[in-house]
């Protein structure tokens, strides 16, 4: 059965070295025949979504607005949901497991909300954790072998 | 650019022909490139998806629930909204045009929703009209015509 | 305890007879200490907000964008849900039972979405309703009457 | 015009230190004027509510599930959701300005988005923060002072 990883983190708070290992983990998921969602805007997701148009994969962004073009065009399926902000549960709730890379508020909201609810996140880079409960990566590879171990 | 066609129409409650006109439907958009949204489940989101799966298409489920195994097999991307009802909302957000084959609440609310928002509505079939405002086709390659005519 | 009723019904397009029918609703919903819910615009969801405020209970909009000051000043409590139209969801969710005044394509999505998640409609005035469902009031007081009849 | 304070915290994990901080600031809130916002259930957000019962104010509670009957008993008004975790987004986007009281998943989830969507928060107890935004109180009348001072 296909698996569903979200890939949430910064958009135009990442640094180069966020997006650097978006792009490589989108396309390792892509290739291992993962769906990607990702929360469709620039920074990180637009990354990811990179990855994994390079490996031939599906990229699903839910967009926070009502406008189709805004998604970054490495996703291959975009719903624009019209929610808003709200739409980083969706984020989080269409996820078997979450990888988080890099910090910033939007990225704590979803990793929060995924650890609230009893989905795995592991993390890459990024802020501290206030409290245990996600997987640090030490590098992208060891992030998608953590993220294939919690994978249903 | 790909465009997006929700398919909607009863579950429990469709009939024969609504859900033979829904698999023809599914498979025709298919063909002609569109991404086919649906609620995920039986009746005419389940034949819709089967006709889409046939002809090598994306079906997407909006499912209410959160149990991605909810879905119809013809889908082939599940998004488990866990939303309930409250799902309608997104299958009308996420399309281009409607196309509404058969008659039930669930088909009306979604309908209507398209209406009150600007989205064009196609109908095969099903309730009559309260007020203008859909198209209604005579057959489901009429029905394909017209959304043909309205997808941007 | 207490029981809510939503009263729905349209904005811009509702008519004289509607806006009368909606304050003397909202009037004596308030009297029987019911919460009144509206969508917290204008036409009937101000004009049952407006009843209800002469009579010193409460109305609560629930806005679907995210300035509270858009609603209409009937409302005691306003919660700007930023959901867009999705927001016609929680209207009927919130409630025991709805109070339809006139018609609209808003209306039927919420109507239709109340009968098929088992919410009891009753309508006064509005359009022919395609299918059974729904209670049809012949004036204000037979409205509340019927309301009486179906809340918890 | 009244303003709208969203009570976050724990539910089942809160200590009896954030239970006797939340009934005092909801009390506190109350006496205020102001319009208390919870997630509806027990720990932070029962007392909180209760606070604002004993103070005669308005606490309404923005429920996870469909039934009613789930709200602690301090909340006057109660809006059953059905949205679950998602219902936090509500939470936060009803609100003027947030207070957090204790450290949870959730709580994080909200003082997160809040942050990320530019709503105040204050924090009195709790885990520590990851990153600046949040006005750390030193009591409960310091919290009360500074959600005074970023109310509108």
């Amino acid at each position: 059965m296909t698996s569903y990883v979200s890939v949430i983190g910064p958009g135009d708070a990442a640094t180069a070295e966020d997006v650097d290992h978006a792009r490589r983990a989108g396309n390792l998921l892509a290739r291992a025949g993962h769906v990607v969602i990702t929360g469709g805007l620039n920074g990180v997701m637009e990354a990811a979504a990179d990855g994994v148009r390079a490996a031939g994969g599906t990229a699903l962004a839910l967009l926070p607005g009502r406008n189709r073009d805004d998604a970054s065009p490495g996703h291959s399926i975009v719903i624009p949901t019209g929610m808003g902000e709200m739409r980083n549960a969706l984020v989080v709730r269409a996820a078997d497991a979450i990888l988080a890379i890099g910090g910033s508020w939007g990225t704590m909201s979803e990793l929060s909300l995924a650890l609230r609810t009893g989905v795995p996140v592991v993390a890459l880079g990024g802020w501290e954790m206030p409290a245990p409960g996600v997987e640090e990566a030490s590098s992208v590879e060891d992030a998608i072998r953590r993220i294939g171990r919690v994978l249903p």
